[in-house]
Parts: C-alpha cells; structure tokens; sequence
C-alpha cells in the first residue's frame, strides 16, 4: 500500500473511526485497530467493537493498493498533530506503517490485515429502506434516547426501539420509570420492529455533520446501516422483544396543565437542590381554587422551599417525582410551552409540547 | 438580618466566595458555610478553609444589620438559579436564613454566625504593599506556577516563592526536576521573602474579571493579601524556606538554539505520542555539521518517529527531557520564537522567550 491524502481529510476519518476502536486492554488487540484499505483512488478506514462497524471512504492518491492495520488512536493523535497544510504520504510494508509530512516521518507497529474480524454484510435488496432530514433525525433521536437504560441485565431497555405503527414510523425508549416516544418518518411502507443500542445511535449523532442533508437508513432482521456522507455505522440489533409500551401511555388524565417550559425548568432545578436528602424526589401540586401549579422538595435537613406559579387548573392533584427525570422531560421538549399532564398519586404523568402530538414523554410517580 | 439585594450581584458574590469553603464531609461542618454580615448599606460574604479566606463585599439595602452563615453551595446554586432581572430579599431568623425572590421562597438551615472561624487581621501598616497590573499578574503567575509542586511532604515546594533581588520582585516555582522564574515588579524598596500556597493565586487568578485594572498585595511575615476589585483573599505563608534557586539557573549555555514556537510545540506533541512506555521521554539532539534541531522517543514497542528542523547550531549535543515538562514551558513562554539553550546530558536545559530576559524556565534532563 502506497497512498497520499490530505491531512485535513484523513485527521478527520481517523477521528471518526478511531472512536469505536476498543482499549487495548479489554480483548483482542487487533479490535484497538483501524483497517486501512487503498483501492481505486480511495482509502477505506474500518474500525469495530464486534457490535459497531464504522467505515469512512476517503478521496486519495493511491499509487499501491493494499492493506494494514495500526492502532487507531495513535495514528489518529499522530495525524492530527500534523500541520493541516500537509499532503500525508502513508506506506505499509509487511506489519509497518510509514507515515510521512514535511519534516515529520513515523512508522507505526502494526497488525496483517487478515487477522481483522470480518465485518457483517447487509442485504441491500431485502433491507427496509428509509431516510430522514438530519436535523429531523438529530431532535428525535435526542428526545428519545435519554430515557434509555444503562442496566444490561434488561437488553431490550438499552436500545430505542424502531416499529412501524399505522403506516408511520416511531422511535420509543424506556428505562421502566420514564418512556420516551416520537414520530420519526411519516410514511413507511414496510413493517419495522427493530431495538437499536443506544451506544451505535449515540456513535452516528456523533458523526453528524452539519454538510450532511439526509441519514440513509437500512434495516435487516438482525442489523441496521446508517449511511451520512462518506460516512457508515452498521449495528447489531438487540435481540430481544421490547415491551408493548402504546399500553403504558395513558389515554387520558384527570388534568392538563399549559406551562411556561423556561419556568417549569427553574422550579423544577430550584426544587431538586433541597431534594438530594430524599433521592431527588420533588412533589408537583396542582390547586383548582388557587389557579396555582408548584413543585417543592418534601421537608428536608438542609430547609425548605416553594415556588408557585398561575396556570388554570380544572382538578386538584399531587404527585411525586424524580427531579431529574422530570428536568429531562421538560429540556426534550421543543415548544415554549409545554402540556402537563397528570391523573392522580399513582397515575404516570404525561409530558408534551403545547401544540404537537409527536413526542410524548411519560414518567412514572414516585412514593410520596 | 434583613436585606435586598440584586440577583447577579449576589450570585456572583455566591460562586466566588463558596469555592473556598470545604466540603461538608471534611472537618467542621461550619467551614462548608458562607459567613453573610449585613452593615452600613453592605452584605459582606466570607469563606475560609482556614488557610484562605475569600472575602466579597456587595451593596445591599440593609433593613436590618446583622449575621448568619449558611451552606454555600446550597445557597449559591439556589441564587444563580433565580431569574437575574429580580431583587432577592433575605432575611435570618435564629440560625434560620429566609430567601425569596418572585414567586420563588426558601428556608435555608444555617448555623449562628458565633461560630464562624476568626479571620487573621493583616497589620496594614507594617505589611509591604505593591500594586500590579491584573494583566500582567495573570501572565505571569501562570507562566510561574506551572513549576509549583504537589507533593505536601515538601511544603516549600507546593508554593509560588516570591522574593526580592537587587532592587526587583521575582516569582519563582520548582518541583525538583523544573524551575520557573519570572520577574514581577521592577521597583520594591522593601524586601520580600514568601512562600504563597499555589492553591491560593490559583483562588486569585479565577477571581481576576475583566474590569478589574490591578490587583493590590500586602504581604507580612506569615500571611498575604490579594485586592481586587470588591474581592479580597487571603492566604497564609508557607512556613518553610525555598530552595537558593538562583545558583541552579546556568550562568551560559554551551550552545543557543532560537527556535520557532509554534514547530518545537508540535514536534513535541508528536514525539510524545510514541514516547507513552518510557514515561515521556523524548531525545532532543542539535546537529552543528547539518544545522539541524530533531526531537524523537527512543525506539518503542509502538514504532518510531522523527522530526527536524533547520536553525543554526553552534555545538552538537543530545539531551533526554520529559515531553510534558518541555511541553509546559513552551507553553509558558509568550514570543514567537524562543530560546532553547543546552549543555550536554546532564545539564538543565535553559528555556527563554527570543528577545526577553524576563522569564527563566530550567528542565532537569533525565538519564537516557
């Protein structure tokens, strides 16, 4: 392998792909890697965790085609401190790489491009297909995925799931106390019932660009691809079933509120600080002779607090919840104002924008 | 107590003095508290860790003179999140601090102000007072402190020494293997021999805000004041005897590179990168018969690297130096070119800025 590239460009693939390189540490070292492959005036940089694959296709020179891996985060810091004028010459020979700019030359150990794991192949024909604006793809995912769970005793928990519903496409996630739930793409043909891990969504947000229009999404029974720019992340799909959560969002509740999301937000931030005592837990209460909505932390050592604001109000109603939970649910949201919705001690409550149904966020009542 | 005061006036005041104050796990739990004294139109703020003391005074309408402390983090998390456009009113009662502001209220458990640690009186009179300008100090204490160590079993070591000679005031840190030393006023009729804890200017320097022109300093035999503004710290000394460093500065070098910042700053990132299994250790070597300057890591588990650059070179020589130490001092220095001056394997390596004799950085070479 013999190439030449810029080194603006190369930085930025190896930025890209080095950062789902595995440790050295943790199993085999070759998954610490990056696989450069030269061919047909590209480069092909590959890196994976055996779960995430990211590919990135770079325009360059290629005098000799071939193959090599080196470790991913030192070529990546390497390359990076190179000044960005620079065309980088790369060279392989046998398990080296030559790095070359200027006045700075590097050969870096590496490992036979055969001994990299072969990375899985997707059935373009069979594979549902779909895209989706990128800023339309960076909000939903974003309002969703924060209530994901990190607990991997409960697979399904960890992933968002993609599903088809009354021929539209929604995204959900669910740590079993909140649920998150947004409609992405308005008109899909073909059934989707898919859990994607947090970690490969989390990886493509990411590589988000902002000279990237559309993300190009195809999904299998057992992957999903996602396709921006010169730019692919390919998944596993958790393989597990992810609960029938439309039954958990209540049809109706006993009241709504319309709210002043900037200041539902300060309440809520000013009301977890006397809270830390009791786990964050916060009550938000509702008076129907008052007109008067408020959340304040349950007696503590540190003091008290309240803080009230009018609002009409057609039930009286209380409810404990966690102040974060609570404060995440409110910063997903998009509007100025948002709908609160609640049923009772017990009851979930159930947070929307104002005037959109698209996103609903519910969370479940603590003890009180 | 009973008082108005402005929002951001507060807060600021808040987020300033409560970075001193101790964490409650940690000793008394009264030191985790900000002192607050109403009297003659000020609230007076105060927090110690009784090593240093930050003290902030803020106009206020003062109803009600009098004192209360409370826990600091509480309060100035509860304040920065009130809306800044309002008047916040407190009001102590017993050890009971009484805060509100719109439709915000809270009660904050204090403790009496009786307990509050005496503060150390500074004698103003026999105190030798400078000023200096806020810019200047902050260039270079920072240029300074970088050298300071943090290893308490040698105490001199952990402070900034500052000390007058012939006729000027100088700043000078080591930790054994490096040395900073800068000039800070050119004209100090008396002398000064103190050690200030690092911690300390560090607690000056995030005080320092734009509109504050110069930072005035009173020093005595065992404590230092920092003016600034409507902030003032104070520190005491260290109670230990700095190191003679000037006779560890060579008097001439067997050889000066000049060299261009920005390039050695880069080729000692690089050479760093390969340089992680010796613990840093990167060779600089001058070469008088090729005019040339290249720093590299000795061959390494991960490869090999190299970079040169033209200078003019009076004397071959090779010197084995910590990436990271020799990283700090280019750093430190402020002119694009700077002075790299060496003599032989086991001499310290001397690094200046071009031009000016004003900063002084000495590295210890390691053995190689």
């Amino acid at each position: 392998m013999e190439i030449e590239v810029l080194q603006k460009r190369l930085s930025k693939a190896l930025n890209t792909v080095s950062r789902v390189a595995v440790s050295t540490r943790a199993g085999l070292p070759i998954l610490s890697n990056v696989l450069l492959r030269a061919e047909k005036k590209q480069l092909i940089l590959t890196a994976t965790n055996l779960e995430i694959a990211t590919v990135e296709y770079v325009n360059a020179e290629v005098k000799k085609s071939g193959t090599i891996t080196v470790p991913a985060k030192l070529i990546a810091e390497f390359v990076s401190n190179l000044p960005s004028e620079e065309t980088v010459k790369l060279k392989a020979k046998g398990d080296k790489l030559t790095i070359s700019a200027g006045k700075y030359k590097s050969t870096i150990n590496g490992i036979l491009a055969d001994d990299f794991p072969e990375l899985p192949k997707i059935d373009e024909v069979k594979a549902v297909k779909f895209s989706i604006d990128t800023d339309m793809f960076k909000e939903a995912v974003s309002e969703v995925i924060i209530a994901a769970s990190n607990d991997t005793t409960r697979p399904a928990l960890t992933g968002v799931f993609f599903n088809t519903y009354e021929g539209a496409l929604y995204i959900a996630s669910t740590d079993g106390y909140r649920l998150a739930d947004r409609k992405f793409v308005d008109d899909v043909k073909s059934e989707v019932k898919a859990i994607i891990p947090a970690l490969a969504l989390r990886e493509v947000m990411s590589c988000l660009a902002d000279n990237m229009e559309v993300v190009e999404i195809l999904v299998t029974d057992s992957q999903i691809r996602f396709r921006m720019g010169e730019v692919e992340i390919t998944s596993k799909l958790i393989d597990a079933s992810f609960p029938d959560y439309r039954q958990l969002i209540p049809k109706e509740n006993k009241a709504t509120l319309v709210l002043d999301k900037a200041e539902v937000s300060r309440m809520t931030k000013v009301a977890a600080l006397f809270a830390r005592e009791s786990g964050g837990s916060v009550i938000c209460e509702a008076k129907k002779e008052e007109n008067s909505f408020s959340i304040y932390a349950v007696a503590s050592e540190v003091g008290e607090n309240s803080s009230d604001i009018e609002t009409e109000v057609k039930a009286d109603g209380k409810v404990a919840l966690n102040s974060r939970y609570l404060l995440d649910a409110i910063n997903a949201t998009t509007e100025d104002r948002i709908r609160f919705g609640f049923s009772g001690k017990l009851s979930p409550v159930v947070i929307q924008n104002e005037k959109s149904d698209e996103y609903t966020h519910i969370i479940m009542p603590l003890k009180s």
